[in-house]
């Protein structure tokens, strides 16, 4: 077999596993998680072997020494199956044994240490959880921090040193603009018709939507779980999830906004080379990217709900008499929450701004864990003004250490960045544009078919950018959309 | 990994491809197909290599130097492993993968033969499937005729000699019941107030009867699929389905008994012993007896609806003015329809019988495939009295040929007789007989706990009927039954 008959059937073992995960999600039965979870465990453990095994490493040799470098997709897909074995591979079974162990333990104690907001009873987890986290990056290496190297797990070759380069110029105005948003938002009515918005209806209403953006329902659908989330079984099988309030349809909604937002990225990956780097999502900030350009440039926009509100009106009766004015005010409310994911568009990367920090220091051991619920409510304050009640609604409210996810966080304020640059760049497009403000958003779609679907793990996250938007990522369309939506 | 490890280690793999199958019947987007085949064509693969590899015959062999034979579930779990190891690897991969390529063109050919009642298109795929069954039976071996090494597969230790005996003892007096349950039928209002019977409501009202029947819902679950089935994906997630008819409420609670039936089998096997013969089903006939004595004895009963009438009555207002006597004539209506899947209780096993005779007759050369029409239309006859009109509705009908399932239609006939023989020896003892008409099933499923559901797979079929109800498979009971009910 070659490799890249190889990568595909490590593909099948993989989509098959996702295939049970999807599952477990969804509809598995409360007393079959044990059974579910042995079944993942052995179908990863084939996985890793298969990817780390000495086969695996002849048989890419043996492509490379092959590949004459003409065929560019063939160079680039070699490079990331090279690149990924590298990362598989350097790390010792005992050590991803310790990890999930670990990770599994963790998880427990986040979850009692939460509902008691009792940080000391978590942290000898999260100190565990760093150590290693620490032992992975000097196994991976790294040119400046331990960060570089976590961060290369989800946004290749991007640099800390050019992540903290993005925040700093976006820190001092982002706060600035939310400041401004809340306030502005605090004198607008900002609460929706009263419920019930029949769950039926709003599944009918969001389908509808997902439609029309160009969600392909032959190679997906949507299901409900208590989180939203995308997941791909198959190159043509995209799941997406989202939760329903009965009090408000806009919920759901924009979950599945959120969600078909990656789905389009995943149904427009080169299907016949699923399994391979090329028919791959290059990253978590691309990936990012796509959901928030779905989800708030286009799902937010008034252009958006100059067409779809009466349809939202046929839907849901009680908005008959709600103006757009208003519905609008609505979605562009504003507020200072504690909390990340209840967190609007116009606050929201602030929380993340405060996380990616705190996240570096820890790992170059500038600060220690018993310090953090100190670091987190100094940070928190001097961005939003004051602090936190407790930690639980502080330090302990998300549950990516607790899962050994660190150096992850930073992908959501680079989606959010790319997705601005991405969007003002297919806009300039004047046949793009027209057609978004006519609800037909084909042209659109068929832009990031082109500039970012189409390339999969080929090309680098910033080299897209750069590619598709003529500069590299930088946070002036971002700032400029926020500035222009919220105040 | 000693060979009852080793026995778990393939159930994690057969009941990964189960969660997939599910998924495919029940959520899989159409443009998905062909990604999920090859999912399972890769752990079937994984599944067959393990189950026929060296290591598993040494495992074997050293369990069974090393059973003293003081432990007769062990020594029966190692027997059954022997005689599946037995099965399994007398075939060589070359025919194994001959059959499925055959298999699948048969299915397509079928698919299309019978759309167009072209009897003579399919023919040459039945030859090939014939001819595969009669090699597959001579590389098994059988005492008397090829059906007894495919009937082995299926109800293991049965000799198509016994399944005979039981069918000409039935044949006459079934054909009389049921011409006179047609009569008797016809002169009785056998329709059901109008629809629509709402599906939500229709889901309402079966599930709680799943669930007053012992069916475990933190263990299991019910969807929706064109065909219902139940499948098993764990030792704890038994999966039902059924389809709705917003015209006739009883085609899904029908459908959801039944499979409920197999479902509390299912759940009744001892858990701890998931993947080992002992945790296994024995047999599709002692599984079907469970399915029809669910379905039939209790579901179609008088008691049952003496209870159950006035819940059904206020889920669909309809029924309100309908009587209960119209309701079980309704229930318990019997005509003659060409079509075995159509066919009611009272006729159904005519149908059977009919394919029993004619697969022996194909597999021992005495009927050959271009005859089929003919035979097909010359036994229906003889039995209903009348032909069918085409094909379609004659000998083209069912799938299971067209899949390569010889030796397995006479099952649904063993389960009937099984489920009444079964059904006779619980009421036997007064208290269950007494709370089944009081609605309180939990002593009935407790008797079947015992003498059924907790020996799995270590008595054989006969043995286990002979054990429960201490006497061997005999129709007596379910002829009475019949009668009973129908004339």
């Amino acid at each position: 077999m070659s490799i890249f008959e190889k990568a595909r059937e490590l593909a099948l073992i993989q989509s098959s596993a996702a295939a049970l995960e999807w599952d477990q999600e969804t509809y598995l039965p409360s007393a079959a998680a044990g059974h579910r979870a042995a079944q993942l465990s052995w179908l990863s453990s084939r996985a890793h072997e298969m990817a780390t095994s000495d086969d695996w490493r002849r048989d890419l040799e043996a492509a490379e020494n092959a590949d004459s470098g003409s065929d560019t997709k063939l160079t680039a897909n070699l490079r990331e199956l090279r690149r990924e074995f590298g990362r598989s591979n350097k790390l010792p079974v005992e050590l991803v044994a310790r990890e999930s162990v670990a990770c599994s333990m963790s998880k427990h104690a986040w979850s009692a240490a939460r509902e008691k907001s009792d940080f000391a009873s978590f942290a000898p987890h999260l100190e565990t959880l760093l150590e290693i986290a620490r032992e992975k990056a000097e196994l991976w290496g790294y040119q400046n921090e331990p960060y570089d190297a976590l961060l290369d797990g989800y946004e290749r070759r991007t640099s800390t040193a050019a992540v903290v380069k993005l925040f700093e110029v976006m820190k001092l105005e982002l706060r600035e603009i939310a400041a401004k948003a809340v306030e502005i938002s605090a004198s607008r009515r900002t609460s929706l018709p009263a419920g019930p918005y029949p769950i039926e209806a709003q599944k009918r209403f969001n389908a509808q939507v997902a439609a029309a953006i160009g969600f392909d329902f032959e190679a997906g659908r949507i299901d409900t779980t208590a989180h939203p989330f995308c997941t791909t079984l198959g190159p043509r099988d995209v799941r997406l999830t989202t939760r329903y309030m009965e009090a408000d349809f806009t919920s759901s909604l924009f979950g599945v906004l959120h969600e078909a937002g990656h789905g389009l990225y995943e149904q427009g990956l080169p299907a016949e080379d699923f399994g391979l780097p090329s028919g791959s999502a290059v990253s978590l900030g691309i990936h990012e990217s796509q959901s928030r350009l779905w989800e708030n440039h286009v799902g937010r926009s008034r252009e958006f709900w100059v067409h779809w509100y009466p349809a939202a009106q046929e839907c849901f009766p009680q908005m008959g008499s709600f103006s757009l004015d208003h519905f609008l005010a609505y979605l562009w409310r504003a507020e200072f929450s504690p909390i990340r994911v209840e967190a609007d568009e116009a606050t929201y990367d602030m929380h993340i701004l405060l996380r990616f920090d705190l996240e570096r220091r820890m790992l170059n051991g500038s600060l220690t864990v018993k310090d953090v619920p100190t670091a987190w409510n100094d940070g928190f304050r001097e961005l939003f003004g004051f602090a936190p009640t407790d930690d639980r609604h502080g330090c302990l409210q998300d549950i990516h250490w607790a899962m050994g996810g660190l150096g992850y966080f930073s992908t959501y304020t680079l989606g959010n960045i790319n997705s601005a640059q991405l969007f003002a760049a297919a806009r300039k497009d004047v046949t793009i544009a027209a057609a978004i403000d006519s609800a037909n958003y084909q042209p659109l779609l068929g832009w990031l078919r082109k500039n970012v679907h189409s390339h999969g793990g080929t090309i680098d996250p910033s080299d897209l950018i750069k590619q598709a938007t003529e500069s590299l990522p930088s946070p002036e369309a971002y700032l400029a959309h926020l500035k222009s939506r919220y105040l």
